[in-house]
């Protein structure tokens, strides 16, 4: 990101906002300030208003526009992508400790549905990757994994107890997700989940599979991640202009 | 929303690109053309094929800005706000038989959550409701709704086996939902999800708890939705600039 005089401006506006926001000055559906009246409180140009705009409503913390305005959707801050494509990070950002552990790691040719996921030649090799997560010392995650195999060897360096595989990609190898396609559904625990997160086999699992992708939509990984019930919850927003979210039939 | 000949324009040019992406012309990865290129191309304003390239990539097929350009993230568009909150809208566009009936209907003083969630003085009288929906005959999703109390009159006066409460609040009162806030989950099946849904005591549930509010950001109503583990699944996207996906500790 540019750290030129324009970028720190807007960046400026956008905190001041927010800090309006938290503080309750501007209340959960207040209106915000027109971009014009911003624009001359703050004198700046409309585009630089803009920018500073546009990141609330990325935060989640303003709604789209109606008409000329915005209006104030929540008090809180969403969480960054970082923070939800790392369980380190996350847990770490809300004061739990996390800790991981690499319970196999193995290459082998991708299944029809892991080469789809990740976008390569049927057979291509994948690095299969069994995980468990704990939070604060309770065995909480299962996670499968298949890594594309262009990022395979650089998983298979990293110490079997490494704290977040995103982090290390991205210090390591200059890899980062910028995308990701998350598909959450419910199911019993099998007896591989039952023994490794300490819990009856049929007992509630929550399930997140997900991708993740760089900036070009290069997938990088696909994941099943099976969480004890009632240790996470996942949070959505959605608008009838921008509908992250969808609900399918059945399990795919 | 407007039907002027400005708004036509930009509703055609996002047609032509989303039938470029569906038809692969413009595959998953590849840069859309420029602002420049498509303003030049369609003898519009710059302005006018914002709006084109907004319109898509609220509906995730296209990526947020990487520089200049936007890249192509999805060959199917996402269903809507509205499929999303209605589930007989969004099993009939399916083409799956949806049907849902009122088990029962009563007002009652708010709960400290519900007054909460809606937005309204503690111990405010809401309509409390339970709902049975069936998806092809079987049982799949148990709701538990409280409608704050400026709708509540609406809501019980819908016949007891009323396709969609929101599509009729919507025709009938003119409330239309523009925001969602959802949480998702697992929990086991309590005695009564259990009977309704015909499944043993302690089966994983999917669970959806949200709150649905006009474009103005009032809320109209905090339900709890507890589906049968494997009959749906949800779908998120995120990115490192929009992150409408956050995950929790524990279960609010």
């Amino acid at each position: 990101m540019s750290t030129s005089a324009g970028t720190a401006r807007y960046l400026e506006i956008a905190e001041a906002l927010r800090r309006a926001i938290l503080s309750g000055e501007l209340p959960v559906g207040a209106h915000l300030p027109s971009e014009s009246d911003l624009a001359t409180r703050w004198s700046a140009s409309r585009g630089t208003v803009r920018q500073a705009v546009a990141t609330l409503a990325a935060e989640g913390l303003i709604g789209s526009r109606q008409g000329a305005r915005r209006i104030v959707l929540r008090r809180e801050r969403r969480h960054s992508f970082g923070e939800l494509n790392s369980f380190a990070q996350w847990a770490e950002g809300l004061g739990h400790r996390a800790a991981s552990r690499f319970l196999s790691r193995a290459r082998r040719p991708a299944t029809a549905e892991e080469a789809d996921r990740l976008a390569l030649a049927p057979g291509t090799e994948i690095l299969a990757v069994l995980r468990l997560r704990l939070l604060d010392g309770e065995p909480t995650m299962v996670e499968r994994t298949a890594y594309a195999d262009w990022v395979a060897a650089a998983v298979e360096a990293l110490p079997v107890d490494c704290r977040s595989v995103m982090d290390s990609l991205a210090e390591g190898s200059g890899v980062t997700a910028h995308y990701g396609e998350h598909l959450i559904d419910a199911l019993p625990a099998g007896s591989e989940d039952a023994r490794l997160l300490q819990i009856r086999r049929g007992s509630p699992l929550l399930r997140q599979r997900h991708v993740s992708a760089t900036a070009t939509g290069r997938p990088i990984e696909w994941s099943d991640d099976r969480y004890r019930a009632g240790s996470v919850t996942f949070s959505v927003s959605n608008s009838s202009v921008a509908t992250p979210l969808e609900r399918r039939v059945g399990d795919q």
